[in-house]
């Protein structure tokens, strides 16, 4: 936005706290993304002071770059993740995850995962670290906490393409929705891997 | 690489391996970066089943994306990181770090970390994690590892701009250079933050 006089306009600390009030709200209204309600989430444990959890940003394979253009990218793809699409640190534990949706009601089918996500899930159980899914099933507007070792299970030797959501009823954690966070998903960290 | 037939050439698993050794070797001859020799390191630990570090992609504000030719990106520029290039697990431990090399001999200065980077390893520090930096005196060839709570004291209240090499000497590891893998950086971690 600029305003007549030329000037860029910045927004204060102020406008931009009520601009984000204001945007989560409408989001909230008119069913925000899974993926955004993640980022804002994890915006809020950061300022909170609560947890880290950074999102990997889409890898994109670059061919070419035009320098006489100030670096502008003019021929390039995106690129599968091989790892997941979020992790971080919470009470100093390794934790790893992928986010999906799903719009059936009844199960959440495996084919939405790659066999990369799979094998990398595996590795960071291996060492120790906290490795889960969060779905959505969208039609329920209900959101669930699963460990990865329930869907690698199913993966690896389940006699279906899709886990039940009895699945997710009994073994996973529904994570409350909100305005901040969007998600209490390390309410659900808490609960599932550090109250022992 | 195409066979008269046709077929795609698949490398099998021993030619792989050999294919690997000699790339290692020549590419050690030839001088690596930094950053690929971290890369390789880290296939290698994830291979072996010792650690689980990742590069985080580089991010990419895509502008224009052509759908009609296959999602091909035609107007993109590259971002800054706003954290750090690499992050995983070591034995259930959250580690994150910054690699950067200088052709000084007597110091690293301070302007080739960005305040974002400090402002995240700050945070990792806050949460229990692991973080440090991973500094290459290329024209000693010499690279240490060393903990961000000695680059994030320095930045905030250091009176010189840059550190002293004598901090990486008494406060740093040295980390081993070799083949496979190509910087033993994890026997630095294990030495700096396991055995206590």
């Amino acid at each position: 936005m600029k305003y007549p006089n030329g000037k860029k306009y910045v927004a204060s600390q102020e406008e931009k706290v009520e601009q984000k009030r204001r945007s989560l709200l409408s989001a909230a209204n008119r069913g925000m993304s899974l993926e955004e309600d993640i980022n804002l989430s994890n915006d809020y444990y950061r300022d909170a002071g609560i947890a880290l959890i950074t999102k990997r940003p889409t890898p994109i394979n670059v061919v070419k770059v035009d320098y006489s253009r100030g670096g502008k990218i003019t021929d390039a793809y995106f690129e599968k993740q091989s790892t997941t699409d979020y992790n971080g640190v919470y009470k100093g534990k390794y934790v790893d995850f992928e986010a999906k949706n799903t719009k059936s009601e009844t199960s959440f089918p495996i084919s939405n995962i790659s066999e990369h996500q799979i094998i990398h899930l595996k590795n960071v159980l291996k060492h120790g670290g906290i490795a889960f899914f969060i779905i959505c099933f969208q039609l329920k507007n209900e959101i669930y906490l699963l460990d990865a070792s329930f869907v690698i299970d199913f993966y690896e030797h389940g006699s279906r393409k899709s886990i039940p959501y009895s699945v997710f009823k009994e073994k996973g954690v529904l994570i409350r929705q909100d305005y901040t966070p969007r998600l209490h998903f390390i309410d659900a960290v808490e609960k599932l891997y550090f109250r022992k």
